[in-house]
């Protein structure tokens, strides 16, 4: 079953590309069902009235699973298919925001007068991932920051994954609390970052005993904050 | 520093391959170190002894990270390009081996006549995402494997990973075992398949609240499984 982000379920508005899809891509008929989930977290299983697809009926209300954290990842840039593969398996995982990161080893830098279209495409790819995943909210990939900026985007657990060293992810994380964790570029952190990190009372977290690409290790993060959650899950 | 895998650490060989990248690629120098590991698990830290590459020193034994638990991914075919990108993820994050399988429902049912040349690009691609990840053992894709073979590769501790049922696969896996995980198509399992599972003994885990896309799920799964190993990280 399809589902769709709206502004607002009570006024339910596609978007022309949602029009598209709807249409053409999926080809939807009068009384198949698909999921609308709006801004504030309220979503419907629908159907079309008829084949026009224009009357839209509410058929029953979507009881979703309320996460225990918000997590924000910091993520250095990396390479474009790397960083896209990464933001659409994020919103699979569970990932609230992505906030880039201009690391001083990494190879991507900023993105020049192409900022804002690299956003747009960003969270054009978060969110259909987050209506492929059923997401309550989508992930959303919200700005490119500096060295200066991080310590703007602190919040109540922070931590950065290193390999091999420190205490496992795992036993840094609490629920009912905003969770950050940086991550690194494949080069790795400087001299000045680790030292920025110190100063900020960054917590060094490692991801297991593996040696994870720079794409790889939110997803692994991910997976292992989801662990907050796993007495939700209906046995 | 990169790693090759030799056959024998007491009589260093590289493949053409391998010949090429140290030379063409790497464009490596004497004295530079690199990691040989063979097949028996026996790694060196070695370095050429001089600029035409020939004499190869060895510096330091690698001390591994002894893993506490071997895992197998059954995992259903799935488009191309997503199963190598998951083969890539799967070396990354501890699994040992992928048995390939022909699912009721998959979208792919098998290679015909090009299955060995398909398992031996899978298998170069484990190898290099292996020795990019510093393992001691390569991640090998074994064999492709109808409903009928299924039982045969039942082990230790056998599961089936599935959306939001059942116990958590945290609390079934336990370390000294070897754990068997099956992954479904995007289409999920069919009844048939349902059934054979509950016969096998084969129990139902849950990857958490996320719903994940076939190829992720393996990657989420193999997280949790190096849990198994999180007291081994040095602190």
């Amino acid at each position: 079953m399809q589902q769709f982000f709206v502004e607002d379920i009570n006024k339910i508005e596609f978007t022309k590309d949602q029009k598209h899809q709807i249409n053409r891509v999926l080809r939807m008929q009068a009384h198949e069902p698909f999921r609308v989930v709006d801004t504030h977290g309220n979503g419907f299983i629908c159907e079309f009235e008829d084949n026009d697809l224009t009357a839209i009926k509410k058929i029953e209300s979507i009881q979703f699973h309320l996460k225990s954290y918000r997590l924000k990842v910091i993520m250095s840039l990396i390479r474009n298919d790397r960083l896209e593969w990464m933001i659409q398996k994020a919103a699979e995982t569970g990932v609230d925001e992505i906030v880039l990161y201009q690391a001083d080893h990494g190879v991507v830098r900023d993105y020049g007068n192409k900022t804002e279209r690299k956003l747009e495409r960003f969270n054009k790819i978060a969110l259909e991932a987050s209506e492929q995943s059923y997401r309550q909210f989508p992930l959303k990939v919200t700005k490119i920051i500096t060295k200066k900026e991080l310590q703007q985007e602190m919040s109540d657990i922070n931590l950065v994954a290193d390999v091999l060293k420190g205490e496992h992810l795992v036993e840094s994380i609490q629920p009912n609390q905003e969770i950050v964790i940086i991550i690194g570029p494949e080069g790795g952190f400087s001299e000045d970052e680790r030292i920025l990190f110190k100063d900020l009372d960054i917590h060094r977290v490692s991801l297991g005993p593996s040696i994870l690409r720079a794409e790889t290790a939110p997803i692994v993060a991910a997976s292992f904050v989801s662990l907050l959650d796993k007495e939700f899950v209906d046995a």
